[in-house]
């Protein structure tokens, strides 16, 4: 594994390599990851890596790792860059037939999303998103269950995604995370909606199997002189008919990563939050709630991706790594297959990909657009 | 204490009587319970009223009891029959001097809500509406942390009042509760909306001390056939600037009576829900959670009305009847207080009244126009 | 319906009032509510008494009220004095054939409570104990699913019961509850063990069905020079081999409330708490947790007397008035089943009545006896 | 870092390996993994282990692997075999200067845990035991809201740690966890009580600064033909007076590993629950509840060890693997500074150490001592 981004200051680059690192099958050995070359070696060096393999810029790294023998190259790239960048480096990868996971929302715009649909199509190898979330074991079961039709026909769908963490102008006090999320320059088109709106979007899309087929939507700019909005608050029709609400905010005081999900059917309903991620509430036809907790009896019958997304027995509970790790796990499960010449299972092949990028950028645009009128989405 | 309306196959008409009953000042002396003179006079012999109190109409209500001496006649009457007779009844008895509690929302349309208003106002009887839910103890604490700036200032409210008792068609399987609710002879011009979704909107202008501003509604109604939407999703701006959404729902599988309010602030934010009514949760700068539980030591210093709306110690919860309780309460001191040449305080007066009405009926009317569109209120 | 206590300082006193009130079918008509004529008079001014029917003592209650008209006179008499002189009433207004709801504990000591049990057998009243909290429809439905052996074979269980409001010595500075509950004078051998342990050790009973065979109490007085204990831990032995612990407590900061039970059994397991009350959580053999709500379709298959118990609709919430409420409903159901002759239903023999009493009064003997050593009950 | 024990079968095992490599520092490069060479084999490839370093016992891990280099050999061992064979493995790597992290229970009984204790001090090496609950970083703000005398003088512990797991009788249905941990040849002593309950001693003495002076211990076997307790009801004495409850079970249906302690003082009490351990209630003495939640501005204040223990921004929940990972990066951190000859502060040496392992051996003998009656500790 190689990594672009995720330098010193980084958030989500450590993430991605103690998800990477923790069921022990993946090594992280080269690395350009930062702009700065002064950076990427200090983070080189915590990191343990070989010296040789801390490359200046992510075109150093491809042609000095093509280089290599099979064996010793890296076999896939970690991009965790901020949004701008995302296309160029990831393309490059693609086009060097190296597999490429890439932090989300995908791209800059829809424009560079489409295109690198095409690319990777073209390109053949496994190409992975991380909208994390949908790794969670209890998501997993929460699709699994609109799949075998235990809420009968869905018919409303509230997902809502608050966090308080800019409710003051951080991106002038010195936040590395926040000044290039407020900046359109790097983030593209949405602030809020780009950052965790698009989370909300691909779980909503993932579990229900419905598509959005509409949207109004009514952004906000809370802090005075952000550049871009900070709350965001949505009505949905989806292609099915059915209705939903979908908000997402970075100013909503007392909110850590409040990201949760409610699915009414015709005949039951769910309901899910990530901060308590080993439960799902399941709401059963005769007014009782069901929970389901993570490596339970209960489980396996009902969802097999489920049981293979738990790594510990029951009530020793798994979180965010572990949710993260299995985006990772099955990406590179799903590399391995085909390294081996093997099809991947469906359950290997459970992971986020371009379609749910360029999904993705779709929402970002139609959202950006509304103004608060109801704007269609690309069929 | 008289009542119009809460025959024997009424739900809330019991509840007013419970709730009147529990404090022991009020007695149920008259009654015309039902259009049916049977179903009225065995209301009336179920609860061991003098049989010659027991009447056909409102009408005749009215003349005996203003026929007997004041201190056997009925003081005030509670109102609880649907929608479409509150206001000619109102309307009699205000313009024979007696006080009023009505049920709501408080008219058919918001002309006869304006018109109600000027009747009342020019009556100088007292009238209550029986918003119940701002009746909880808990409410009352977190419109007064609003009112004392604990939260700075609001930015964004959520409100939410899911149910699931509509997911069937019961209308056509004998249930009366939901044959005049969702009759729009008999509820209105809206369903859901009307009979829950305006407590969702007094709920929110009690707490928040808000003023709606435009709204954007998308309405549904997903019983096929049924004549009124059953759900509604709403985008809010308030006059403040601040934004909203609110959604209410009678087909949302799981849900039992799920009123719930996120208010965010710019220093803090609370949350309430009716479900689990004795429990405020506030949410502090620094991150940490601070659950008031009513009666504490925390209370009486923050809200004189909390604390006055409690009738337990602590961890003796009290609930829904109680609430609805004090609403009376408030209502019965306040015409006390007027019986006896006295202002009522500030703290007696706490009860929804015609102005609040009169809102609902302007909540009622913007949602049903909107079609999806962003539709003013009147000022 | 007359009383006997429950002043204008008393708390216990206000409950039995509204929770008899309630429901509509019956009146307070006669008390003698102090030791203190001034005080008795003031209580039933407020109430407004028929002040010829405030009397001065409990004897003078009794003559003048066996001197009235059948129809006017008290058809029975609430006790909620401190426990010291429940006996001595209880066996006068039994004798006088009145029938009796008496407040918990029942007696001073044992012996009385023995005596007591045999004046009621003979006297063929109607005799009935506050132990409130079996009144809620959540604990029938406990009862209810162990009968039906959901839980398989009972292995275990844990109740507790801890309170804060003793944890400073508010009964030297001027609180009239702690006073006499601090009291052995007036409240028997037992503090806390018998002012709610004996709430804990009959709520255990009656969801169980099991027996305490022998207990290991460890008592505490934490606050110094208390004269009873405020604060007690026990090991249980239960007649058919399982164990179990229960704990109650006055001292236990940041517990209001907090009655708490597990059950579980071989098959599944059980959980309830009375902060929560409208909840029952039950554990299923598969690790799942079903939440069972009062008043949904759930609720009646499995009990009959859970749904009896429900006065409202499911998601209004019920509490601790209406769980009071429950134990007059069923014993007033009974005292009228057995004046007009009819045999009164085992849904309204559904109340705690003497034997409740005897073993309330067994516990704390035996928990005071222990000292830290296993004391057996009597059989 | 080397490995004995953790083969293919084991739970545990795959637990530590994944907590020592979370960090990134911390490389497992050598291990003996099971008696049964052939699937210790497949446990090093399965772990891409250079086989030269998979050995047949932990005698040929010791010699080889101090013929490497300094460079090459392992720093450490992990041992993670059944509790018969803790002590001579433990001693043997520590006589051999290798510092050891050993899984708890530490030994067979009581005279090896002295004994080792001896060893580990005569030796001068790091040794960790991995109590890892104490690895919580919500546990360790518990404990600094004691130390900041934040609950006032503690009066009262309630400690449970309840499981189902072990209701069936799986140790003779093929359960190798269940096999040994029933075996009093391979465990010890005790049953539950050693594999939880010193857990769950551990958890309230590192909590509370308090030691356990007397215990009164009920145990019980419920699964007929088990050799070991299931199941232990236990009253406490502290050193300081304060009382307390321990309660572990292996045979509570519907608990899964239910870790939770309650700690009330004279001012404050606080609960904390491992399944849910991102929160940190703490009851204020107003009788409002504050949630204290990992990461957020609330916590560094108070713990520096709680903040120090978070690894990712507030409200993306960390779990299990992280507090497991804790301890050893506190473990490490000062195997570190020690190597280079420096002193580990405080913060470092906060990972439990051969003086807990020895408490918990007490714990155990003096619980299967007990039978019912009071038991001192030793000194």
């Amino acid at each position: 594994m190689g990594m672009v981004g995720g330098g010193p200051e980084a958030f989500i680059g450590d993430v991605h390599r103690k998800a990477a690192r923790l069921d022990g099958g993946v090594e992280l050995v080269a690395g350009a990851f930062s702009r700065s070359a002064e950076k990427s070696k200090s983070m080189a060096a915590e990191l343990y890596l070989d010296p040789r393999r801390c490359y200046a810029t992510y075109r150093e790294m491809i042609d000095s790792e093509q280089a290599l023998a099979e064996s010793e190259a890296i076999d896939f790239v970690t991009i965790a860059t901020p949004n701008d960048s995302h296309f160029e480096i990831a393309k490059a990868f693609l086009e060097a037939g190296i597999d490429v996971v890439l932090d989300k929302p995908m791209t800059f715009d829809l424009r560079q999303a489409i295109e690198l649909k095409k690319i990777v199509e073209k390109s053949g190898k496994t190409f992975a998103l991380t909208h994390n979330y949908t790794g969670y074991p209890m998501v997993k079961l929460a699709r699994d269950l609109v799949q075998l039709e235990r809420l009968g026909e869905l018919v409303k769908v509230v997902v809502q995604y608050p966090q308080s963490w800019l409710t003051n102008p951080i991106e002038r006090e010195g936040s590395k995370q926040a000044e290039w999320r407020t900046d359109p320059k790097r983030s593209g088109a949405a602030g809020c909606m780009g950052d965790i709106g698009t989370h909300a979007e691909n779980l909503t899309e993932y579990v229900t199997g419905l598509r959005i087929a509409e949207i109004c939507a009514d952004l906000g700019t809370i802090v005075e002189g952000r550049k871009l909005e900070d709350d965001g608050n949505c009505l949905i029709h989806f292609d099915s008919g059915a209705r939903g609400l979908l908000f997402a905010s970075q100013i909503s005081m007392g909110e850590l990563n409040g990201l949760r999900i409610n699915v009414y059917g015709s005949s039951a309903s769910l309901y899910w939050e990530q901060e308590h991620p080993n439960e799902l509430h399941f709401f059963e036809p005769d007014g009782s709630i069901r929970i389901f907790r993570r490596g339970t009896d209960a489980i396996e019958p009902l969802s097999a991706a489920a049981a293979r997304a738990s790594r510990l027995p029951f009530g020793h509970p798994e979180a965010f790594f572990e949710a993260f790790a299995n985006v990772y796990k099955n990406a590179t499960d799903t590399m391995r297959a085909r390294y081996e010449g093997r099809e991947p299972t469906a359950l290997e092949l459970d992971f986020p990909g371009v379609e749910d990028g360029v999904r993705g950028m779709q929402f970002i645009e139609a959202v950006v657009a509304s103004k608060g009128s109801w704007v269609k989405f690309p069929k």
